[in-house]
């Protein structure tokens, strides 16, 4: 009997363990979406806007990230994506490089390195700020044909959204469209387009420079790019790493404009609709959901859930320092929780992957 | 063999079963704070304020409430508390009465019936709304002499707040000062007074209405009173309800004043620091952080971590409707993750009691 209790027991602990372990499983895929410029008030908009509800609901996992610049109490999107992409507090304007300017790998390069497929999906120009962090190591945000060159640098397999002129009619008149298709991008120019693609590698610019807003052109072409970007990247047995940027509700807050933000909220949340299907079913999918800073001091005065009306006001034209949420879902999403420094996001998501 | 397997297995399924519970373990002390007013940015700015840290910083759970009253967009202080403490949406300036004026029962009287002891602690009136809400069951906040009646309804073992004038000076030309005192209450007038009462029950008027602000006379008597209300009501075994308002961090936001905001900001996070100490040696005590509502529609538009400098603005003198964060520490603290309407905090924290 003693024998017997003391298999048991051992066993018991053992499955403990094993429970433990099943609770501390790493992701295969990390999809971090972020929603440039939107602070909390910019969530609620979108929610009352949404008739009082959001995707962003389903989330078990809340946080709240601290942003500070390593030069400045308010971040731009550059210091605020490369804390993400590289775990590195950095100056305003710093695209994949520390405070001195050094170039620090990024964790889609770090995942691409370990054979993961990788993606970027923005609302603006690829090379705008926050897609530019993951990928490429600038001085500066404004060297927008440097970023495009940075993307030949790496093996990305789907990168969509604006930005063709950088690629295509560039100061040094090299044709990057042209080393796409070399590298056996399949290069697609509009949403029908990224549509049409069902497997291998992808470089959509869905405008010259930046997108529409939402409401003028631009419709549910987040949406379809996610599904799009997912299907091409699920199957690389080992795993990616996809970040998805809603870029405009950062614009509808510069442009202190509420129902600029509110429908690009909305929009950015059916893509986080998408993304969570994908993560229930897949069940090894880890999804982050934050933003680099708020934008506009905007503040929610009136509402109501039944119209979905909501009577924002702005205090700036500008970022703003307070604190951002982040949301988590699926395996590893326990350590997003509490408050801590935004650039701890690199390194939980590094953890959670477990290279 | 297989009998020994199964045994085992067996054993594995309880002890996993037992890990479980120990995970869901019930708290015997649950202690709800609520800083007045108290939104995203006012925590930010306490946060920079007090030089980049806090010790809500200390918490591992963090969730966000929806708080829309049951007849309005953007909730008062009454309606936002009785959420809290009856577990019902119900009209601005309702105290303790869902939407058709009804009373319903307090999670301090629940907390009561069941032998636990109770107390609140506030930086205003203890008839002012969030206080009252807990206590007292009236058609209007605006009625302080009645809600002053309904504490003589129940048998709460410490109050400390302002508000003395609605106990002794009343249009009824009652004295009820004199019934506590023949109910057994030690009445206490001064902060010395409250630290000198080492047991037994205790009726505090730290002002004939509304406290002074922090730097203008009130000092630390939050931390003061927090620490002798613990010491208090920890001697019941069966544990207790306690519940400590932050009340003039609104009031900062009511006169758009950023500096008040930041000092009631630190003030209340220090007796959250309090709470938190006791809750640690403790091990067996909730403690949940949240807000009502925001106030000013306030936001961080400039700061410093290194000296301590926020520069605020507002968008109104009143209160804005934006969700409003949580945070929770110790057994049960998992369920307030996620956002969720603000009347499940009562029911959250109920099903934690276990009654």
């Amino acid at each position: 009997m003693k024998t017997r209790v003391l298999l048991a027991l051992s066993l018991a602990l053992s499955m403990g363990g094993a429970f433990a372990q099943k609770k501390a499983k790493h992701p295969k895929n990390i999809i971090l979406m972020v929603g440039d410029g939107m602070g909390v008030a910019q969530i609620y908009a979108g929610l009352t806007g949404n008739h009082g509800h959001l995707n962003l609901e389903q989330f078990p996992v809340v946080g709240f990230h601290k942003n500070q610049a390593s030069n400045a109490f308010v971040t731009d999107s550059a210091a605020g994506a490369t804390a993400f992409s590289c775990g590195v507090k950095t100056y305003n304007g710093a695209i994949g490089v520390d405070a001195d300017g050094n170039p620090v790998p990024t964790i889609l390069e770090i995942a691409e390195e370990n054979g993961l497929a990788t993606g970027l999906v923005a609302t603006c120009s690829i090379t705008h700020a926050t897609p530019a962090s993951f990928i490429s190591h600038q001085s500066s945000r404004s060297l927008d044909e440097n970023i495009a060159m940075d993307f030949l640098k790496t093996d990305i397999d789907v990168f969509i959204g604006g930005g063709r002129k950088f690629f295509e009619n560039r100061t040094d008149e090299a044709n990057l469209l042209d080393s796409l298709k070399n590298r056996s991008y399949q290069i697609a120019n509009s949403i029908e387009e990224v549509q049409a693609v069902k497997s291998g590698k992808l470089a959509a610019f869905l405008a010259d420079e930046q997108q529409a807003r939402y409401s003028e052109g631009r419709g549910d072409e987040l949406v379809k790019s996610t599904e799009v970007a997912l299907d091409l990247l699920k199957t690389n047995k080992k795993g990616m790493f996809l970040m998805i940027e809603g870029s405009q509700i950062d614009w509808g807050g510069h442009a202190n404009n509420t129902q600029y933000i509110v429908e690009e909220m909305i929009d950015f949340d059916n893509a986080i609709g998408k993304v969570l299907e994908f993560a229930k079913n897949d069940g090894n999918t880890l999804v982050i959901i934050t933003a680099d800073h708020e934008t506009g001091g905007f503040t929610i005065n009136k509402g109501s859930t039944e119209t979905g009306m909501v009577e924002g006001k702005f205090t700036t034209g500008s970022h703003t320092g307070v604190m951002i949420p982040v949301f988590a879902f699926g395996p590893g999403s326990e350590a997003f929780a509490g408050i801590y420094e935004n650039n701890e996001i690199f390194h939980k998501m590094l953890k959670a992957y477990k290279f």
